[in-house]
């Protein structure tokens, strides 16, 4: 991280859609006359719940990864993440193969440890603290020569994840709006850079958990704000914004609204429904902002990206515990 | 019913892709190389989930509605079925501005009556056995005048059926076996025709759950059987064959398998899992069939129906009762 981060070109995007070509699915486009008719929009679900390892997380990774020179390649990529990039960080690896190094804390679930093991990387457990994980990654780093990849704070991936973004325009040249969940910022600083170059007028809103709202709050204070207590179910959004995504997003982004973790459950649930969908609570975050309608979008056509759809399917938000 | 039914024809099929253009989805196919890992062959997925109402049903029935006369249409269409055949002729009807009359038995779930209320169809309940629905279905007829549309016994409701595979080969033209659910037979019966006018060298592979295996020894016998007290978690497809869908089955199909409820469940978990979509039980029984590989098949391009996804969000199968 620098004070004054190189901002993401669309030529970046350009190059990253190239080298996924072949590496990474082209995801489907579902609608619903239901789900429109709820919102009063016309609604065009991304769905990268269908993208390999059931996340756009596979994007980045794998942009980073084919990105890095023959030389720094035979050394690995190392990062340190429990959730989606990690496992798309050891499939990419796996396809180029190379080694690669995940720094996990060692309460991470059985499921989890599970994806990455499945694609080959190697494991370092450390205590569950973020101090914990990146010492334990930079000693990783220091040993092996691996690139760390970090998750969002990252040129490369967060081209990658630019790349939905700029797909989905290519299938659905009328959109007029494009949501997309922000945790770190690497999805939605992705898609910023794109519409702007693809189709200036079109509006880009991030959304966010009220109980993780540091995004919302440091685009309208101006300012980057901590994150110190998150308490939301959409886990996968519950890190804070890096200086780089906050650069991008005070540069292209033009709102970013916050919904309760009652209504993300909620929007999930419509989507498993309406559009027979698995999404996870994180993917389901942008449409929670849209399901019961918002006067600024009526009529419009708008673009949702379902980033995700892992979660455990034993016990789902709605079941009562028992 | 005939003693002897008119055959399908190709012919027919066409004619419905043609009237339900811009009245029902075209679906999309999904991959995953995990599923052919196990599987042992290339799978395609063909997702009648997404298609409207959540279930191919949407098809056959607008088909029959978008067939008859502008007189008789007037009357109105009627039939007798709790599950997604009613919703779909109620939504038929609704897109034709006609009338719809459904028999429902008293103990049908909230869920099912809202679908159908929520189409503006007329609901009459009787009491919950076949002979009091038939009674109540005919009784409608006489008083109406509105055309029975049975859900599997009628010619035009399984060129409708039929349009699955016909658009399914038009997107993956390298298949060479199909597999589709078993319950009245409609399904596997338009597929069988549309793929031997098509692609006559390819396979037609029916599955059916164990518990309502009437399809299976009917086939295999050569004499339609009886299916007196079917017992399956699939509940779409406890009904029996009827002579038309027999027969059309003798004519065309290749083999009819049979799997257990515990084999359905794990199928169904495996594609929520890794495909990320809303499967009902009956529209896992194809997969359930591959999913730990088949000899015949081993290496071949496979399509499978993922014929519906309706179902209670709140109890999931794989999850103890309590």
């Amino acid at each position: 991280m620098s004070e004054c981060p190189a901002p993401l070109s669309f030529g970046q995007i350009e190059e990253a859609r190239a080298r996924l070509a072949g590496r990474v699915h082209e995801t489907a486009v579902l609608t619903s006359e239901t789900l429109d008719a709820r919102a009063g929009a016309h609604l065009y679900f991304k769905c990268e719940i269908f993208q390999k390892g059931g996340a756009f997380k596979a994007r980045g990774a794998t942009n980073a990864v084919f990105a890095l020179t023959e030389e720094q390649a035979r050394a690995g990529v190392a990062t340190h993440s429990s959730g989606n990039h990690a496992a798309a960080l050891a499939r990419a690896a796996r396809l180029r193969g190379i080694p690669a190094y995940i720094v996990m804390p060692d309460n991470t679930p059985e499921v989890k440890r599970a994806a990455v093991r499945r694609q080959g990387a190697q494991i370092r457990y450390c205590a569950p603290t973020l101090a914990a994980r990146e010492a334990a990654a930079a000693e990783l780093v220091k040993g092996t020569g691996a690139t760390l990849v970090h998750p969002f704070d990252n040129l490369f991936v967060m081209a990658g994840a630019g790349t939905v973004a700029a797909e989905f325009l290519a299938q659905v040249p009328q959109l007029e709006a494009l949501l997309a969940p922000v945790g770190g910022g690497g999805l939605i600083s992705g898609s910023a850079v794109a519409v702007r170059a693809l189709k200036p007028g079109m509006r880009v809103i991030g959304v966010e958990p009220s109980g993780a709202d540091d995004a919302a709050r440091s685009f309208h204070s101006g300012t980057l704000q901590p994150m110190p207590d998150p308490h939301t179910i959409a886990d996968g959004l519950r890190g804070a914004l890096a200086p780089s995504t906050f650069a991008e997003i005070r540069r292209g982004v033009d709102d970013i609204l916050t919904v309760t973790d009652e209504a993300i459950v909620a929007a999930m649930r419509e989507l498993w429904e309406v559009l027979k969908v698995i999404v996870e609570p994180s993917g389901a975050v942008p449409y929670a902002a849209l399901r019961t309608g918002r006067d600024e979008l009526r009529g419009r056509h708008v673009g949702i990206i379902l980033s995700g759809g892992n979660l455990d399917l034993e016990r789902l938000p709605w079941q009562a515990s028992g």
